[in-house]
């Protein structure tokens, strides 16, 4: 058993708001993410995914394959956008890089094709010092 | 003489749209930059100095003041920020990369204190693949 | 359940010499790191939590208050530090990479506060080809 | 319990082509790596053990030890090398950076001393976007 | 007049000897650089221009343009290639790094459009550690 | 003519510690860096060089002259070295990196080999967010 590791980016706004809290709340709990302008990044994720080594190919996925769906998945409908308006889900949801991990882990295993290795992890950064994962 | 360089970062969000031309063109110069919700990096901005080592203190500049400069006139206008909207020359300027090294240089220049060695460089990376340098 | 990891940094000074130990074994064992002037390093520290994503406001944890923990607990009484003469636990301990880990994990377990997510990680860089991580 | 990561790297060729596969499949499969010529990579390899802290020394291996085994079993063979032509595994595996990963492995686990902490992981990077990984 | 740098990758296999030196030369000067059966690397590409910005778009350059002539030019012809056998230049010149900076900036000068801003830099990493930069 | 840079690292401790000014001027100047305790650093130092590129091999410069050169006169005698005590320029002067540039420029200088090509730049980093340059 292997686990693969593909390291893929896009750029995007965000607006930290919750319509659960008044105004007050949005902005002690978000500070200055809650500016009512947005801001962005540059989001580093990682889809890593466990199988077996084939013993005539030598390969544990096809990656084409991993790379078309996560680009057609996550990388086309959140490159440069803004989350809040234009990804359905943070409709309902504040666009934090905790919920962005359980979208992108969602709609990645909503869509996972039968034949490929397990899903096993996802690591999105917002910047290099703050990260996360979700594990299935 | 001796060159210092300082890094700082700053997260924000923008759209390239010129007024002075049409739809058609706007989408066809700028492509998925033109989308108009907008969408966001991480910046890294770097500052260079250039002087003499003060052969007292064996510095070349006062590190604390230099930052407390770039801080108040370039990270805290611009840090979780929508350029187009927040920051007054791209009222009127296209906040490409470009025209944000020349924005941060001018401003720098204009605040720059009598005693500081002289602003040399400032290079501003929207992302690590994509690098501008303008040389005052 | 999500996973957060922080990134922070300090830099240190420390001379690896084992009281329980000769001059002979010390120098054979710990190499130019028993050097009696002592050297030092830039530490990477990442502290990784595990908890679940609060609906209302869509975070794992309040990032002010983790980062006021670990500046508090860590940051401050080591960085720009000797660790042989001013951190309390290499009186008796060397300060090598796997007792730092250890004290820092056990610095943060002492005072991690009650409604805070499980503290799940310490992982820390001496170069970023020297790492050590411990599970609590 | 300490986990300690060291990391090394090498520089080799390699043609992705399998004798089990015809030529058409070999195309399809591998596209631009299974080039007749070849190409090539710096490699990034990471050695993660996992042993107790030695309360007299410190550390929980002797690095010197750990780095001349990783040395003479993966980096001596491998580094500079055409990993077809001269690493006798790959003459009946195909070199894919899995079977690449699995063969360190097999490698360390025969070579490993008695007296070491146990070998935990095994990590190759063949790209800073392509990494895969083994935990024996 | 602002700098715009634009990083590009390939990977490619080589052999360093030279036909103008013998056996014992060869060997000496390239040590195993000179192994018969060659190695690889991960080479990263910068290339830098100059120009100034237009007042209407705000871009110092059109970068579909540049990228479409560097990949053209460089990353097709070099990418997953064995750089002795298939770049036509190093039938007679050594593949040093030196000598394809030379090649990669003698390519791109050849082919510069005459609209385009002045090439100003081409650097080039081996590893990174090693680094070759020519200025036209 | 080209530029050729080699990375080379080492780790040291100092203390910043002016002997021409009191005690409340040196905490007011170096802040935390006066801890008479000392601290240190991962420091990174490049060194560039320009010259021909040899027509019969291929090379600018003789690698291995230029990092045995390197290192005998900078990475042995600074590497896991408290700098304040153990290389002589710092018994006078302050050990900033300012003077830490200047001093290896100049103790590269002197043992310059008559036959290499010309020493262009030392480039010197502290952090990654804090760098110094002498151009000789």
């Amino acid at each position: 058993m292997i686990r693969l590791t593909r390291r893929y980016g896009f750029s995007a706004s965000h607006r930290l708001h919750s319509q659960q809290l008044d105004e007050t709340a949005n902005r002690q709990i978000y500070g200055k993410c809650n500016n009512p302008f947005g801001h962005g990044h540059n989001y580093v994720v990682e889809v890593s995914v466990k199988g077996r080594v084939d013993p005539e190919t030598g390969l544990a996925v096809e990656l084409s394959a991993l790379d078309n769906l996560v680009k057609r998945i996550v990388i086309e409908p959140f490159d440069h956008r803004n989350l809040n308006e234009e990804v359905s889900e943070f409709g309902s949801l504040v666009p934090t890089t905790e919920n962005l991990a359980v979208v992108i882990d969602q709609r990645l295993r909503a869509a996972w094709p039968a034949g490929f290795p397990r899903l096993e992890k996802i690591r999105i950064a917002e910047t290099e010092r703050n990260i996360f994962e979700v594990n299935g």
